[in-house]
């Protein structure tokens, strides 16, 4: 043991429908000292992810469920402090799939160098990470737009959404965003050249007002929200038309399995596909888009932008803001100075 | 005008909910003169299948709404009785998209000369015809089956199903059919191979039955039926399963837009594919395609049966009875003799 102090977040309890901190426990203990091929990390950023949620359940799932009693694990940029692993030494940047802690000891699987002159070590956490790969490979991969298809987006301000109507923007598409808040609105249609957005809020009649903003219908959808938005977007589907389905965030915190227009008829009449998926699906295909990513990232050809909460006490606010909308763009906690 | 009499059906309404007599008109009218180029093809068996009830509606579908007034079309095997058109000559037998009726006039577009020794000429309606296609384009093209693995088939029992379920044991893999009724159930395991049929009129609990016939859960479906049925069936499908939609009959009738499970949740967290289709969509692919199937069946590989009604004032309840599951394999209505 050293006598470093750590703080780490363990799921307390298993959420039934909205998670609140009851679910959550903070725990102090001392990091232990290092053993050969270890590396010690300082947390620096921690992401929060909409899909955390289902990992707070036991249902069986992509991802494995947390357990009970045990961290948290999400997308952590850190600073190594210490390295007993000859791929790291003090002072670097990295990021991986770490525990929601101060700290963390890894052997070094999985754990990414990131070099700050080439991005701000932030955007590892989301375009050009997890999140950016998630939009990259469901727009391309299985939306497969084609220039002058229209390409509907929901969670468009979040921080996948925010990639796919701009990767979709570059491939000639008339692209349309729905999102809550006329904030969120307008960073889509005036920073981001979003053709058209919706507040999903505001509309009384989202059917309508989606069908005003696609006059050719809707060609390729990008879900990652499900409910009655994706409802109102389905009606519109066109022949041959691709849904991928990358979030349902409005029924993670469902209690009871939902219910809702059956979409089977609707894809057979218009001989359409949906496809579900998870960014590890096309792992293999990870370097040469995040090459890709940051190339335009580097042209301004996409932008992001960033919420940041302060200090880790406040993790569990920044998760439970996903599913209230508080953010624009990627959320992240900020738990120490770089 | 010849002074041969025809008699025809048409649409004389839409229907709301299942289609009964009034929406059927028989007409009578003198065969016209044949023109240059035309022939003239005396009907032997009609063809009656599910998606017809969508044409009988307005709404927007894959497939042309009939007009209230017409005649109704779909799969017709016929016998030239008189020809202006080269490729023709009285005697051959023909098969087409034709007129609901005794007898057709067609310019020859579309029509298909049948060699009655290579096959019986009826095959060109099913297993040799659309429905063979069907399920050889939905199962392979969408389901991509691989050896050992769980295929599900609904509405097993029917002209699609029966193929579908014998090209998916050809390829190595576990067949379960779902089918309404005994008889049709023992047909399956019976006659055609499969590895276990479930009677879903007889399931007080589908779910347990099919997940008793699927250990190892649903890698692909080939959804015939939708609604509870397929509610069951999804409730199990494996990781990166695939579900092609080719028919939803148990809808078809319904009189207000169907609402169940919401299946985004269950692709999202299996990484799976649904795939609504129409035999149209692969049309590049038809003669290989029959050109295989024809073999399997001249191997004995792939078996049919046929539900003949006889008479053409019986078109109209043979019709109905797809929806009342009257048929097993293919349901024909004789017409004539050959």
């Amino acid at each position: 043991m050293s006598n470093l102090l750590n703080r780490k977040i363990l799921l307390a309890s298993r959420p039934v429908g909205m998670p609140d901190e009851s679910n959550f426990e903070f725990i102090e203990e001392n990091v232990p000292e290092l053993q050969d091929g270890e590396v010690l990390i300082r947390s620096l950023y921690l992401s929060v992810d909409p899909y955390m949620r289902g990992r707070m359940s036991a249902a069986k799932s992509y991802a494995k469920p947390y357990e009970v009693g045990q961290p948290f694990k999400g997308g952590v940029v850190g600073k190594v402090v210490e390295s007993k692993n000859s791929r790291f030494e003090a002072g670097q940047y990295v990021d991986g799939l770490l525990e929601w802690a101060e700290y963390n000891v890894s052997d070094g699987s999985g754990l990414r160098r990131l070099n700050p002159e080439m991005a701000p070590v932030t955007t590892a956490l989301h375009v050009l990470g997890m999140p950016g790969l998630t939009a990259y490979f469901g727009l391309l991969y299985i939306g497969e737009p084609k220039e002058g298809e229209t390409v509907v987006v929901s969670g468009a301000s979040g921080a996948v959404g925010t990639v796919v109507g701009q990767i979709a923007k570059l491939k000639g598409c008339r692209v349309v965003g729905i999102a809550g808040g006329d904030d969120k609105c307008a960073y889509l249609t005036e920073e981001l050249g979003f053709d058209a957005a919706i507040n999903y809020k505001a509309e009384e009649n989202l059917r309508k007002a989606l069908k005003e903003a696609c006059p050719n219908g809707v060609d390729v959808y990008f879900d990652n929200v499900g409910g009655h938005v994706s409802d109102a977007v389905m009606s519109l589907i066109n022949f041959q038309s691709r849904t991928a389905i990358c979030g349902q965030i409005s029924q993670y915190n469902a209690d009871k399995p939902p219910v809702g227009p059956r979409v089977a008829g609707q894809l057979l009449t218009t001989s359409s596909l949906m496809k579900g998926f998870i960014v590890s699906d096309y792992a293999q295909h990870n370097k040469e888009c995040l090459a890709q990513l940051a190339q335009w990232v580097r042209e301004g050809k996409i932008k992001y932008r960033e919420t940041i909460v302060e200090g880790f006490d406040n993790t569990i606010d920044a998760f439970l803001g996903l599913f209230r909308g508080d953010n624009i763009g990627k959320q992240l906690v900020k738990v120490a100075e770089e």
